[in-house]
């Protein structure tokens, strides 16, 4: 039996480094697998999605990763502006959805949101993105591309650039790269550095150093990892204008990187990353889309089976 | 072959009790096959969807009902508010929607509509909630619970509180009992009790008496039925506060109820059961939704299998 | 192996008379399969669709397709209304689509915006409208239907009423019946009259006459495919409810037809064609959105299976 059936996922930080190999194993072993053998993980099986936040690209992942080993997929794309809302509880919601399916994945604004779902539901619960710092499955396809295209993990130097603050994603990764030996850099506007209340438990794990020049590190970094610096965090337009520019990942700035670097982005894209990075082959980005969806069709494999397949 | 094969279901006066308890067996047949058994039920099969209310909960019945028996579901869950729309009528939505899938499932404001429907459809429908009485589904799936938790209809006291002037789901159950000896209590507000127009037909094949204090019969029923009360329903505030408060079900009550008395709701619940009550053996709202995801998936088997399977 | 496999539809212009006919072979023999034997030819292939106009017809018909052939779809309804929007290129959008889906099905306001697809994503692309002129796959169902309905497309005089300047069904139709030996009748209000950069190149193609008087050849016609007359279209509302009235076909005008004459529409229909219309003979309207369903399915098998079926 394998340790991940009918287990919940709520946070990057309840597993082990020995736990994340597990995962990336059965990743692989179903990029190996037939179409048809494929199909059969999760024949039959229901994924239900309740997005308390609209997030297409989250969804189609699961959905189709889901897909591809046989189940099927139903639920609620955005509650929120749903007409059929009615004032009903999530925990309600939730109790109902898990009636409807096997396995539930929740995207929800609030921190702990995964936890409670799982208190009430009879399935299994997946964190699909919660609260400040919780986006599991994002974490785990973002460690999985950096082993498969860098071959490992400890001994990397790795760079994080934009929305320090503000995006989930950032948080576990770091918290992901805890369980390894990694050197990372952290790049941002002063206004938007990461949290100081997250630094100090994350600060005990990684080893991480702070700038808000991109050129500091550079020619060591081995993975760039570049996140979307939205404007509306700004105070003033002005900073924004000057901030953007500056984080721009282009060619030139690939000169500047080592040979072998690659440039992750967990995507929607804006302009961090200019058009024209996508035909090197550093771009590993979407790449890194591709691996979402093995490993999300490996985590649902291990929910929804007893045996490793 | 069975008597449903390829018949469409419109309303819950159109069954006998013979009928209902065929519906009741094949539901039990369902539930107790394997799920890769219940797969292949439907194999293929495409349940077609027009909702002109939005009702996702429904949908998703459904769905979940169609998917564990191996079908797909597709179709448009809010046709008013679709920017597709485009005018065209009901008529022809229809008649496309039946050349695209195997069974129609139709969720519509007026009476009548999945008649009108079924003239059209190649393919039978199924009536998912129409005007201000039918929605057959609803009342089967209610009658199922009933049987499963309480062992039989026949005998029963049952209450029904709440909105009993708005809800469909009443009239359908109120005219489902009809084939069953019980005797029925509905408790109201005065403004929202059962429609006149309506008691006529259901005093012909039901006992019931009416009242507007809860109280007046709680230590003698077997079934408490809540359905939910809408402000937007009364004329002004205060009567609403009032009425409110008194119809709420608790823990408290329920002390004063038989200790074998089951609690039931069609749901979306907002506060009408304290969540208190979840936990105690007389709640089966949930169950109740479970039951039917497994009434439908056996509706449907039936409609599309010309064999008892 | 088929000449189809893999391959991207663009446009009904890149096609020979012999590879449509190809098509129509596939599309018999697909009708002919059982539904058991369908289901396995797309087995657990996933089409991703991705619809900046919304469109919920042409979504269905592929989405029912699909499932016909036992595939699953996922994707986004409606794009430029999705909050998940997010300013993503369509480049980026398309890239990652054909990550998480065997074949992509596009339908976008510009014209090229298919073949720009085709050249981002590793998956073949199929155009499900574009821009002013292209709707391969529509027109491809066209033709197969009069191909079915009237067991030849050459000889025959087709006329094509409505809207002839801004429906891009029409444009594919006619560039579709350019394989073919047909005369083309097109009758339209003087400001709808098709374009004139359109006209040079479908007149080297077929030959066809232009009227507004729908009278004009009526009694001629082996085919009338009627498309709607949007009042927006008009400059001023009493030009709009003149011509409106004079293009309604009626029991009355079908008395002027040849007694095997075939009434086509793409559908959805407003009021070109009065509803007692659709329980005649020479109705095939309803027919045509089902062979659009075999077609559909005809074309995904051909391009996700290297070998015919």
């Amino acid at each position: 039996m394998n340790e991940f059936y009918q287990k919940d996922i709520f946070s990057i930080k309840d597993y082990t480094k020995e736990q994340l190999e597990t995962i990336f194993t059965y990743t692989d072993k179903i990029m190996q697998l037939s179409l048809s053998e494929r199909r059969e993980i999760c024949k039959g099986k229901i994924l239900g999605y309740l997005f308390y936040e609209p997030s297409t690209r989250t969804r189609l992942s699961f959905e189709s990763a889901m897909a591809s080993i046989g189940g099927n997929s139903l639920g609620i794309s955005d509650i929120t502006s749903s007409s059929t809302q009615k004032g009903e509880s999530l925990a309600d919601t939730v109790r109902i959805m898990s009636i409807y399916s096997d396995v539930l994945v929740l995207r929800h604004p609030l921190d702990g949101s995964s936890r409670f779902a799982a208190e009430i539901s009879d399935k299994p619960v997946i964190n699909a993105g919660s609260g400040t710092e919780e986006h599991p499955t994002q974490a785990i396809q973002d460690l999985f591309t950096i082993k498969k295209e860098k071959k490992k993990i400890d001994g990397l130097k790795i760079g994080i650039v934009g929305d320090l603050k503000y995006g989930r994603t950032v948080y576990s990764l770091l918290h992901g790269l805890g369980n390894y030996d990694v050197d990372v850099n952290l790049i941002s506007p002063e206004s938007l550095r990461i949290r100081s209340d997250s630094t100090y438990e994350i600060k005990r794990k990684l080893d991480f150093t702070e700038t808000t020049d991109i050129e500091e590190h550079l020619d060591e970094l081995d993975v760039l990892y570049v996140t979307r610096i939205q404007k509306e965090r700004f105070p003033d337009e002005e900073e924004y204008l000057k901030v953007k520019g500056s984080y721009v990942v282009g060619l030139d700035m690939l000169k500047r990187m080592k040979d072998d670097a690659i440039i992750l982005h967990p995507l929607p894209r804006i302009d961090e990353i200019s058009a024209d990075v996508d035909k090197t082959k550093n771009a590993k980005y979407f790449e890194q889309a591709e691996y979402g969806k093995y490993t999300r069709s490996a985590l649902l494999g291990m929910i929804l089976n007893e045996n490793s397949f």
